[in-house]
């Protein structure tokens, strides 16, 4: 019975320690920019694993790589699971990789015990999901999903001025296979946490409803530098004393929110810098996320005003840019029931838990019926090189994963 | 008469310029970096102009130049006056070079006239007053009045490791002289403001009557890096948020003394500084200043528990380094009466003044009967390419610098 099957812990491990050889850092994490030499590395491991175990590779023309297991029917709409090999610049061994290579060891494990599902099985690796590179993240899922036009992201350029056009062909990657939509059953993708929730609960699996709403934005305040000595408090306009109020102003919002809610300052950068000059400008940026839309909205309209009226009592200009505002993502509840039920029917610790972070998942769901397996990760650090997890919970999640995929891909019409 | 000669206000006008062509930037200001060899530029044209007025130069093992006039008592204590020809990384045409190239025309003049002083006169262009290369301010003069012991200042190391030795030597400018005072009967110092409060009362001089007590802290706050989506506010420990309340207590705790407080965080630096992880570590400075060394203590003593409470209130870890505390500097009454004297008798605007700026002459101070002369410079604008300031008052300026320096230089033992 395919349905009892075990997926092999060991196997998947290797698998996870041999693609975070490539790109390997001093201090234990992983740096495999996206479309990098090094991506093109990882690739092409993954690649020669995926041919070992029989799939046929497709590649689209944003990169993202599409190995197919048949199914019984092959003119069904395939079941597809996926995640992302690229890094951050001081990224870990497991955020993208486990994803993609538990896909991996389900359709291994499904060739070990001969077993062929009735739909046929698509294991995906998305281009560019972290964004470091060229200022977009979940690219290649998002162009794929239609979230981003394929003409402006081929575009779209690094620091150096390479696009990501040449990047992709710099490395051979860029595919005939138009990136867009095709009919697919379902979308399953196993990522690791990256926060504290299961740990802190001591939960195995996080079985992901859905993604929360965000919006981000761009600041910059502006004052006058002038000597710290010098400038008398009336003739003061420091622009560093507005990010402040701004920054506590964010944390309140939050905190009103429960423990629900996010908002963060997570850059900040100080014109002239230097310790005896009132700062003239700083550059921040400014996000909240919530899982309920209306709640985001409060948000964001809450904040406009209260980050003018600031800057206006300290006599500093600001601009404000909204980068973006997404809507909550729920996910497919067949597709998160058949996670619920892997996990329940395996004896595994679980828990419902909203996505705080953005994954390929979300953009997919837009066109497919998605769910998304959580697992712990040590004291819920990610993009970190200190990024860890342990073999059994990778296995856990992996082993998750191939009782849904393959309950989805069974399952009678 | 030679208390009723005038300097040359052209000539010093065209030496100012001349001067600022060394280390011109496309904005209009200068670099011209403490012992690069933009600085020794600047020392060999000074030097030139010096010897070209008849003054003889020694240089002492800081690097600090004394260009001396003798007068016709030569074993009477000479008379000093001077500033610095180093410049902020973005600096001005006037900050420190208006004092040396003042003290230039003061000589030129007294040679127009041919008037030999009863005291000798001394101009001194001091080394590395801006402190922005090795790390402290005020250093020439600062071991000379023996603040900073030598043998530490010889060793004290730029980024890239040279020393203040090394470099020295490397641009020829490393004397035989011992750095350490000698017998000196006053010392004037003419320098732009650096502030805007003399252009704001349309006052063209002000009578400097001391400088400001200082206290400087390097400050490091620490939380935990975290992922900004999947963070909740429970688990947070937001080093920003941390730095933002200390920012604003030492934003409230200058304003709560009034026109006389200065309070101000003019660096801070975040880590990791991403837009999507909530911040682990900031580092920052923090410094007040007041004219009262009691309340001046006052701030220091109210400060330290406040910024831990902060800390311990946030989770956060606070580490506090007090990087030095300055006494209020008094110059001395009779030096001062004379600076006010000369500004009444040529009818010019002037109001008395305490210095906001740390200044060679705080140090000098120490050991020699000292006073300053400020003029204003545009919007108050200083350490920066902009840095403005009109020939009339440059030349109202050197004005007051002759007589002060005239009249301690000719009265009477």
């Amino acid at each position: 019975m395919a349905g009892n099957a075990r997926i092999d812990g060991t196997r998947l491990w290797d698998s996870l320690m041999a693609m975070a050889e490539i790109g390997a850092t001093p201090k234990g994490g992983v740096r495999r920019i996206t479309l990098t030499d090094l991506d093109r590395q990882g690739r092409d491991r993954f690649r020669g694993w995926c041919e070992a175990a029989g799939l046929s590779i497709s590649i689209d023309t944003m990169g993202n790589m599409f190995a197919r297991r048949e199914g019984r029917d092959p003119a069904a709409p395939p079941v597809m699971m996926g995640s992302h090999l690229d890094s951050q610049p001081s990224g870990g061994k497991y955020d993208g990789a486990l994803g993609v290579l538990a896909g991996l060891e389900v359709m291994r494990t499904l060739n070990d015990i001969g077993h062929v599902t009735e739909r046929p099985l698509v294991l995906v690796n998305w281009t560019d999901e972290e964004g470091t590179r060229f200022g977009h993240s979940l690219m290649g899922s998002g162009v794929w999903a239609g979230v981003y036009p394929e003409a402006d992201a081929g575009r779209w350029t690094d620091v150096e001025g390479t696009s990501v056009q040449t990047a992709l062909a710099a490395i051979g990657y860029g595919g005939p296979q138009k990136a867009e939509p095709f009919p697919a059953d379902a979308y399953f993708e196993l990522h690791i946490e990256q926060g504290p929730i299961l740990e802190r609960e001591n939960k195995a699996i996080g079985v992901v409803t859905g993604a929360q709403a965000q919006v981000w934005y761009d600041a910059v305040i502006e004052g006058r530098d002038s000597h710290a000595g010098t400038t008398p408090p009336s003739l003061r306009r420091d622009a560093l004393v507005g990010a402040a109020r701004i920054i506590e102003r964010v944390h309140a919002m939050m905190q009103a929110r429960g423990e629900d809610g996010r908002g963060t300052v997570g850059f900040l950068e100080v014109v002239p810098n230097s310790r005896n000059v009132v700062p003239g400008l700083v550059r921040f940026s400014v996000e909240f996320r919530h899982p309920d839309d209306a709640e985001l909205d409060r948000l964001d309209h809450e904040f406009e005003p209260a980050a003018f009226e600031i800057a206006r009592s300290l006599g500093l200009k600001l601009q404000l840019d909204r980068l973006f505002k997404f809507k909550a993502q729920p996910f497919d509840p067949a597709c998160v029931g058949l996670v619920e039920a892997a996990a329940q029917r395996l004896g595994l610790s679980w828990r419902r838990i909203v996505s705080g972070a953005g994954h390929d998942a979300v953009y997919v769901a837009r066109r497919v019926p998605t769910a998304m397996i959580f697992t712990p990760c040590r004291d819920g650090l990610s993009h970190n090189e200190e990024e860890h997890i342990e073999p059994d919970q990778a296995a856990a999640g992996g082993q998750v994963l191939f009782e849904a995929v393959l309950a989805r891909a069974d399952r009678k019409a």
